[in-house]
């Protein structure tokens, strides 16, 4: 059993052996800029975690970290070209360095390096894990489409939102606890008490991100306070206090939406405040905090086991940048 | 045993079968109508025919089949987007259509529906048909980036020529049929005269399509004549050129790559008759269709099940547009 930082070291040292070729360097240079731009490698220290609950670690769950990092990082490559990200990390992204059509090619080399590990698992599980894996990314996708369309779209419901980013963000790191649980050899009903945790441990980490855009300390996130405001995302501000408005008040907030000028972040906060949009926020992030650490305390694994995995939900879900 | 045709008209049943999910539309239908474009199936049928030399068709040999179809179709989407193509086979690309992310995406999104259909492959094979496969997904990715490199080089050698065509292109071909081969019991050796006959069919392939750009009949074409000359494409004819120009040549072909009047198409391919291009074209392509025919005959199986193999290879290299 390790704590998130041993199980952060070991993965580093098992993924740095994991290279690509050298050439064509166009396209795997790219790969290898966003791979050592770091990240927290959440994802895949979860998988070994939750492996860790049942089994020592092994080449199954190694091979199953690695291809869920490498399957992140390709879905970030290509979300920024979508997004038309200039950064990331503080970094240039990849379209902006190397160019789009690099970054297409060398995010689609990147997911088939993926399923190279994810083909090193054994015969027992690899169809499981591939089934588990391929129905998440497709998820994963469909979130992705699905927060494209909502910014067509003046308002969603929260039950829109929720359900957005549970595809885009959740699914992941749920997966992650799961087939390493399952790698574990976990029973599959436990696995998906584990996939539950992950899921809602998720959703409320995405809560935070909504939280601290709009009332983070810039100093400490580094970002620009209100930047969703000022883009028109849709987090759980927009879907709430449209779900609460009323129809006067809609009207008044499709104003501040279609307002590009300086004030437009604080003007929105203010109106939000209006509706309590900060105390219906914090409520929810509790729920769903609450409901994570619930839904951990049901694995049937011994409390003590499960230390490192609270820790995580702690770091993530406390954290204020 | 059944003829191309026999067979396109079963995998086009099958291929159906798999549809997408409804929703989010805005993600699905995009794949769906590249599918719908049709297109001759060549791979796919290729792999159940190279099956059927060994053994009776089964699922193995038809997920495979529609895995090969859907990655194929995937690359087709990511390469519009890479190569700003307006059309295919006739249609509006999906990019243009429906917009660059999504087409970012819904190619994501069917790579790894084609992961789907290896999945079911059974345990025997399972490992070795997903080695194969990726192995070959790679060297896609890497023929596509060398072609966009070369674009930004005035010349390429024949060699690298050769090199890119055989990843971009060959491969493909090739290893649809060697997973037939191996699904349907045949020896690794046996599946690798196939898979060399593939290539080598592949190549010729290729190069049939440099020449009727430059010497086909646009009425049964339909295509420009020269567009790879306008759009300075590499092809054989460039790099064949290359290679024998002397250095006052070279120059006189450097100015009409830079070229973009209207008479640059023939007064390129004039030159290039000077330098007797066209018969180094057709030499080269006479000399891989034979090895190609040579590698078939090579293929341990009586001469009478290949009768279907050898109309296909004719099919591609005895085409006119």
């Amino acid at each position: 059993m390790h704590s998130f930082n041993g199980l952060l070291t070991q993965f580093e040292q098992f993924f740095a052996q994991h290279s690509f070729p050298t050439s064509p360097a166009t396209l795997y240079e790219p790969c290898s800029y966003l791979l050592n731009m770091g990240g927290k490698r959440v994802r895949p220290v979860l998988c070994l975690m939750s492996h860790e609950l049942f089994a020592e670690l092994n080449e199954n769950a190694w091979n199953t970290a690695t291809a869920i990092e490498l399957f992140h990082n390709f879905t970030l490559m290509h979300d920024d070209i979508m997004d038309a990200a200039p950064l990331r990390r503080g970094y240039q992204t990849v379209h902006e360095k190397f160019g789009q059509s690099t970054a297409i090619l060398s995010g689609d080399v990147m997911s088939i390096y993926a399923y190279e590990h994810l083909n090193k698992i054994n015969t027992t599980y690899i169809h499981t894990v591939i089934e588990l894996f391929n129905e998440t990314a497709i998820k994963i996708c469909e979130g992705q489409q699905l927060d494209m369309d909502f910014e067509q779209r003046p308002f969603v419901s929260m039950e829109d939102y929720i359900h957005m980013i549970t595809l885009k963000t959740s699914v992941l790191l749920a997966t992650s606890l799961r087939l390493g649980a399952i790698l574990g050899g976990a029973s599959l009903g436990c696995a998906e008490v584990l996939y539950n945790f992950g899921k809602t441990l998720g959703i409320a980490f995405q809560l935070k991100d909504d939280y601290l855009d709009a009332y983070g300390n810039t100093a400490k996130t580094g970002k620009q306070l209100g930047g969703d405001i000022l883009s028109n995302k849709k987090t759980f501000l927009s879907a709430k206090a449209f779900e609460i408005a009323t129809d006067e008040q809609k009207l008044i907030l499709s104003d501040l939406l279609a307002r590009k000028d300086a004030n437009k972040v604080n003007d929105t906060l203010a109106f939000f405040d209006q509706l309590n949009i900060r105390q219906y926020l914090e409520t929810e992030m509790n729920a769903y905090t609450s409901r994570a650490y619930e839904l951990l305390e049901k694995v049937p694994v011994i409390s003590k086991r499960k230390v490192h995995l609270q820790d995580v939900a702690d770091m993530l879900l406390k954290r204020i940048h």
